[in-house]
């Protein structure tokens, strides 16, 4: 792969994820949503929602990667200790910020309910962060330098990530083409293998799977450049057409 | 939390996942067996198929917890360097197992499938290990010392799991009562920062969701003590009534 990777990170914060009690959602949104930008997901963490646990962990990625995208943890309830430790973790204070307090307070406007004044602590943003704006529900999601601080229900943070990736937009992107083959991985193993030692910037995915009672195959070749990839994928139908495996591509 | 809890985390190895190819399913399946015996699941990693990574990763989970379970990366194609890696960061070698190498021959038998020596990478399994049989498709997977290693094909790793589960039975239990509440969060934010100070052994987890227009919570109480969650429970109740908030309970 090249060495002009945009790389990122996501970091799910909730226990509800860990207990089992959820099934995540978050995760492969923003991960076609980064890979369709162009920008190469490296690694996720689900963790609990514990401050300390928080604050090692958002250190960690932001220094490790281009971007960080936190979901979860950013409501108005004892369990929603994201912007603290986001604050904590950037050292700097929490401060109470007027325009988040005035879409929280429209949202209640149009909803016809009465203003809670426990909503402000959503309005509590780290200093110095950029605000994102929700159209859904009115607190907003922030960014602070390279970390990016989202929701965790999955209508909200959609919305909201689908403004941030507008801005992210590289000009890097990423090609793959599908084969799916009508036999096992141990059947195309030999054959990946020479190919991949022969195609450093187009990688080769396996994915085994069963239909009926039979097994197949998908390999997935992806890299950044266009050419690249169909020419790996050719070199590779060539050698299944020798040895008189069947493949059809998918889109 | 009491501190004689037994404590776990997920490795899932793939690029499929990080690429969103792919949805997870392996991580809610394990995260509510572990839940449900007794483990209290801390952390989720999700990585690539990268073998310097993964001994990082193994070697950084199995020192801070009692059990990892890893997914993923135990096939017979190039992009499956799970086991090697395993081997790796616990300095072992790998070896051939007969025991492996006899499951995974039976089970082409039984499918009435020509052998393919490829396969038998899958019995290339490090020095110490013990096997843990696949009865969906022959190849195992193992566990050594605290960490088990899994495949990543949903149907395969469930079956392995449950075998895996019922031995680390532990004589802990979680319980879990689940309050419906038509009010947001922000109405019930301190009542609920009330009752969880006054509960150390008992989590209030608080989680929004929209239904129709209107803004619903659950509360979800949960611990080690069925008693101590019920009295937790009971206190909420007695509280939402007084301030005439209606919810329903859960199964």
């Amino acid at each position: 792969m090249s060495n002009n990777q945009v790389r990122a990170a996501i970091l799910v914060i909730g226990n509800e994820i860990l207990s089992g009690r959820t099934q995540d959602k978050n995760i492969q949104f923003i991960a076609e949503h980064l890979s369709n930008g162009g920008i190469v997901l490296k690694e996720v963490r689900v963790i609990e929602d514990v401050k300390s646990d928080i604050v090692n962990h958002i250190n960690t990625l932001r220094n490790n990667y281009d971007f960080v995208f936190t979901t979860g943890g950013i409501g108005p309830t004892h369990d929603d200790v994201t912007s603290e430790s986001v604050a904590s973790a950037f050292s700097v204070e929490l401060e109470l910020r007027e325009e988040a307090v005035d879409s929280i307070k429209q949202q209640y406007i149009e909803r016809g309910v009465e203003f809670k004044k426990e909503s402000l602590k959503m309005a509590m943003i780290p200093k110095g962060a950029e605000l994102i704006q929700n159209i859904v529900s009115g607190a907003p999601g922030f960014r602070l330098d390279n970390v990016f601080v989202l929701p965790g229900v999955p209508k909200i943070m959609q919305a909201m990530f689908k403004n941030v990736m507008s801005e992210l937009s590289t000009h890097y992107r990423f090609y793959s083409i599908t084969l799916t083959l009508d036999v096992g991985e141990s059947t195309i193993a030999n054959i990946c293998r020479d190919i991949q030692l022969q195609s450093d910037d187009v990688q080769i995915g396996s994915y085994p799977f069963v239909e009926g009672k039979k097994w197949a195959t998908r390999l997935v070749m992806r890299g950044q450049n266009l050419k690249q990839v169909q020419h790996v994928t050719m070199k590779l139908q060539a050698v299944l057409k020798k040895h008189k495996i069947s493949f059809s591509e998918q889109k």
